[in-house]
């Protein structure tokens, strides 16, 4: 497909962006699908991006457009793709594995030991067509919508999280409710735990979580978050404690409210080193500690796809804010404010 | 049995101990065995008690008999004993387990809520006769001798640090070459790890460390730890760390040289707080953290019986000197020293 | 306590059984509690022994009283027993193990080398008073009340079935709505499961797992039970199968229904030899049998607490009929008729 | 590459094969790599294929050149070939996965909805060139030689089967001494097994068997297979037995000798339907059944390379003679009379 399209593009080395009208459609390789995109989903890392933080500064190259959460409808396909037909209607993986080093070769291409990130290393989804290795989408099923389709990219990597370890009749504390944490809230509580509690420190966030399943919430800067969760598991902690704020001091306190023989899943990226007192918070407890980064390609997309398509978890109460390209500050402004669930853009 | 013993107490706040011949041999409560000493074995542990750290100041009532890694013959039952018979070999268990609480109940008596420690709550093994719960006592395996019986208590711990992931084929790195550390070795080796590395600051202990099994050996002062094991493992990293050091610094630092997907697995008390890049060491690895305390009851009994009377394992070499209890200074002062192996008492 | 009871005792070596009221109310040894029964079910296990089947006669001294699925009060503790007292609501465990077999002392009591079971090799529970060793009670939590308390031994059956792999949203046929399969259904659903199909033969069986939590119900002799689990799961079959129903010809079957990589638990007794086809079954499959006995001491226990105290489960509906002892005919003759439900005695 | 080349051809629908002068060189596609072999091993399918049997009936389309163990070198490679280069050293892997199942998608490829099997459904290894996928290469590490290169397909599914399971320390009897259960035994013994038995009814395999590393060996027509393992593991049972015979009645009776807990791997297809005591194999002692098809891509090909690469396992003893194509029947003659190691073609 040959012509010009629309796009936000981070420009210049500054906070900001820029929609611009006369980008070139992107031309789809071999092993590409090309996708116009239906709805994009502003991310934290976005945040970073049109704020130009340090993490920013790192990774891109300008110009580009940015956005990495995102659905719509295949447009074209290159000659070797196999798994995609044009109509196809699609989510997005942000994850570009080389599909050659070990970790590709052994399952854990979304640990891949060269991975690439659209929106960061490659260009983004805040615009009309994409064009991505065929590896990096995935059929909605059903006639699940565009927008929730937009979410499955991070939902991906809460149920990472949550499945990561047993959640069967388990009491298990969520510490923060972004987006991704709520979106842990209710596939914990799908997944059968026993109890869910969510931490934060926006009531209406915290209202939130309690509609996606949490049977108590915890506002961390009211209330003593250890001593919560103490209360609700009659003294003996939770058995999961799953973090995404990467709020380290957070992290660090929160040990204390684990159960002997429990999981401490670590998700969001730590602010500042972890200072742990390992003694008690992991060894005598013979807690496990374990990290998880983005999603299982392609478990954790059947995964979400089965617990939308069955009803267990709807999101339609995180789609925070449908914005045009064109209103992008007011897009990141609310982010920013801590508007509860997914701002959008619709395009 | 009626009648006066031996043994080496600590009496007063301060450092040091005294040997005293007056003590009253113990009585055997219904569910106790009454164990003629034959050998005890000076742990990490002990040497807090004699030097009188604050970490035994908190714990301790005085006066009382200390030690408790020990081996010698039963030659009294109480009236509900019922595995075990007068005459039998055995090896302690420094646990004491209330058997009632909901880790004791689910097979996690080692971690007991309300455990008491053999030598440290209630009165030890340097001494002629020791009184403890059949709970903690284990026969002694064919002609297994009392030298090795006394050192079955450490290398349970060894044990479980070493099989509390799989072993078999996994590049594993020790770090410690104390007495545990230098069981581990051997325990790895024989468990089918694919190259075992091993690290310590003391050269007398690394050579011990090869000859247990370790197929490289790193003095932490005098090479990188990380480059020595990256170089070990085609710049992969170890599958496996496993630390009893406790060494905060050596520890943090240890996890750059981890495998993606690796485990490390905490066994030693770390010496201060850990600060950890949890962002590079544990998330973007998926790396497991978990903390290993004391020895399960009593699968790690059984594991080491296996492997030492398979001759899998042979602790000959560990046995580092052997002293009357009146030298109990030489020994203690070896044990600060860094003399390799360990240090028994005859008795 | 001294004095007679009543209890219903099998005398002789044919079918049936006859109250007596002149029965010595036991006495109870050093490490056992003496419990005023208030509710005893019926088990298959006792239909085995009322009929005097080749199963009962192999196995019980007569005359003896029978039964072991109950719940009372202690009113008696043995000197030695620390974990009850005078006036603790309890359910019995069925199991007396030996404590001192290598199963036993490493957390497998529940599949003890030499175990005993009340009411087959020592006196049961269908009488007014039964004394059995502190492992062979547990303390009802909350108000739950005897009833319930009756059948937590068979749940624990049920949720040592479901629980011996992975639940959390996957797709789980229960194979017989007997009282057990029934709370397995719950138990299923309360952990997260997908969706629970359940299969048997009678229609108010099935009506029942419906109200339990199945979302598919089978009645095998009128539909085609591979067919209408492959048709649920959009043809790859389940991923979890549990048998409780014991049918040879039906499990043998039934793996046809089992998806690759799934899981197909044991649990009834097969009445005759399995006959499969290993190759397409288990090995093209990649399948996982495993094979379930008795309940996890005291791991299933707890579940069985948590399930019921949290409201996830409740057992109301499973209450097939309440009789007393001197109707022990009719009680038998509905459980053998296929009334749906456990049948109880009020003691 | 274009020109003719030698094969051998199963050409008519009865027992043997012929050497054929003027085949096509395959021609690569996009996705493949042209391979000039240089060793190429006989498996029991081939001799299934060779004399024509129902299995082999089912499934060819004739003519067809067959086999599929082999190694050689990269000559072409297509242009979508990304992890090849001409003058590679590679082995074959024989499994042509979708790379669009769920399985293929989820890191289980070798167990594909839609497997084709080179040799089988589409032309085989025993010829100068063979062209495939290169999904179907892996690269010969360091200096491994082509002989042993031939044998690692073979390999892959013997270490699939004996690292199925933990295997440090297990008790673990192979069933079969075949080539496969050779490596395993091997594989088992470097893997850390406390004890590995082997059973065969070939004198001269058994003794291989030794070799390879087992310290014991059973002749199952001379003495009883069950007692032997029980004598071996002082009454006990094995705790894992693994079958690579595929002969039912020794698979069933072989679960008298396992341990409780046990794990019961069958690799070997059966030559008749299983006949089981579900009750007391499978069901009593809670033991776990495991079925296991191909290798694992890549993981098997990862751990093949680090055993032999490393000394651990050496394939030497297994070569059990070494043929030019044209002395085929002298091979296939070989294989059948029961010669020990695996039957090589010289290319």
């Amino acid at each position: 497909m040959n012509g010009t399209m629309k796009g936000l593009v981070k420009e210049t080395p500054e906070a900001g962006a820029a929609v611009r009208y006369d980008l070139e459609i992107p031309r789809v390789k071999d092993d590409e699908v090309l996708v116009k995109v239906r709805y994009a989903a502003i991310c934290g890392t976005d945040q970073h991006i049109y704020d130009w933080t340090p993490w920013a500064q790192e990774r891109l190259h300008l110009p580009m457009v940015f956005g990495h959460e995102f659905s719509g409808d295949i447009v074209e396909v290159g000659s070797a793709v196999r798994r995609f037909s044009i109509g196809d209607r699609v989510a997005g993986e942000t994850h570009i594995p080389c599909n050659s080093c070990a970790e590709c070769l052994t399952g854990n291409a979304h640990n891949c030991e060269k991975m690439k990130i659209i929106g960061v290393h490659v260009p983004g989804a805040f615009c009309d067509y994409i064009s991505v290795p065929q590896d990096c989408v995935w059929k909605l099923e059903g006639n699940m919508d565009y927008k929730t389709g937009a979410l499955l990219e991070p939902m991906g990597v809460a149920v990472h999280g949550v499945f990561s370890g047993e959640i069967s009749r388990r009491n298990v504390a969520i510490l923060g409710c972004g987006p991704i944490g709520l979106m842990a809230v209710a596939a914990a509580a799908a997944g059968g735990a026993a109890k869910v509690m969510a931490a934060d420190i926006f009531p209406a966030k915290l209202a939130l979580a309690a509609e996606m399943g949490a049977a108590r919430t915890v506002h961390t800067r009211e209330e003593d978050l250890v001593q919560a969760i103490l209360q609700e598991t009659g003294g003996r902690g939770a058995d999961v404690i799953i973090d995404y704020t990467g709020n380290a001091r957070l992290i660090s306190s929160a040990f204390a409210a684990l159960k002997k023989g429990g999981r401490f899943t670590l998700v969001g990226l730590p602010n500042e080193k972890l200072t742990l007192d390992a003694t008690n918070a992991i060894i005598y407890k013979e807690a496990v500690v374990n990290g998880v980064t983005g999603r299982r390609m392609y478990a954790t997309w059947m995964q979400c796809s089965e617990l939308l398509t069955s009803g267990a978890v709807c999101l339609d109460k995180l789609m925070g804010g449908e914005y045009a390209l064109e209103d992008f500050a007011a897009a990141f402004a609310a982010l920013k404010d801590g508007a509860p669930g997914k701002m959008l853009f619709r395009l």
